[in-house]
């Protein structure tokens, strides 16, 4: 577990010296990264671009379907309300959470989205407290 | 208002037609669509391609940046978590919603993510109940 939360690490360090705000993701399947993504909302002018949403639409594109069955997400900052949105619709079974985001987190914070049993799915979700990951919570908050 | 959200319905038409949900979303800023999308998840292998999302990245495209202020959505159904979320990010003024999805709405239904004040953002949501939509709804049900 520690290793894919290390390569999460790895996609927010690209982020940041991108000047973006840095919070990076990896899916993984069988063992196997299918999907990482690093923060690019300022240089792909776009503001769906957070790391959970770059590293869905490369996973569901790697299985060939919308559906991500069997998938972990390993992301260094609690999802906010429209990444752990999108990781319920995307089915995706466990998420390990790096550090929370009182402000904006969708997974405990402020709402709690990947538990709310009036959804269709329900994700497993892990609070994996990353010591070294305070940095980066600094940028967000 | 009531002739952008017709061109919200021909984009839930657009998406009916290729066997899509059929959801469909509008931008408009200063009176000019500047954004518009229908559900194509199935089609794009992309669970992230609801019709807020595509609408959301091309008016962002268009405007060179993340952020979306005086613009207007016009969206058939109310925007599920992941894409309230967006329309939260994107800063986002108003919302029209053409009605409502008991089952995974967030803008009212299961959450309240626009109207929601511990976010950065607030948009000003309206119900903009279309009678003939509830054809649409029963697809989404």
């Amino acid at each position: 577990m520690k290793k894919y939360m290390e390569e999460a690490l790895k996609e927010a360090k690209k982020a940041a010296a991108m000047g973006e705000i840095p919070i990076g993701a990896v899916i993984v399947k069988d063992g196997e990264i299918i999907g990482r993504g690093h923060n690019e909302t300022e240089t792909g002018c776009d503001p769906t671009a957070h790391a959970e949403i770059v590293a869905i639409r490369q996973a569901a594109k790697r299985l060939g379907g919308w559906k991500l069955p069997g998938c972990s997400m390993y992301v260094t900052i609690e999802p906010c309300s429209m990444c752990a949105g999108a990781i319920v619709w995307s089915r995706i079974e466990k998420l390990y959470i790096g550090s929370m985001d009182p402000k904006a987190g969708a997974c405990g914070s402020v709402f709690n989205i990947p538990r709310e049993k009036k959804l269709n799915h329900f994700v497993k979700t892990f609070y994996y407290y990353v010591y070294n990951l305070n940095l980066i919570l600094q940028f967000r908050i």
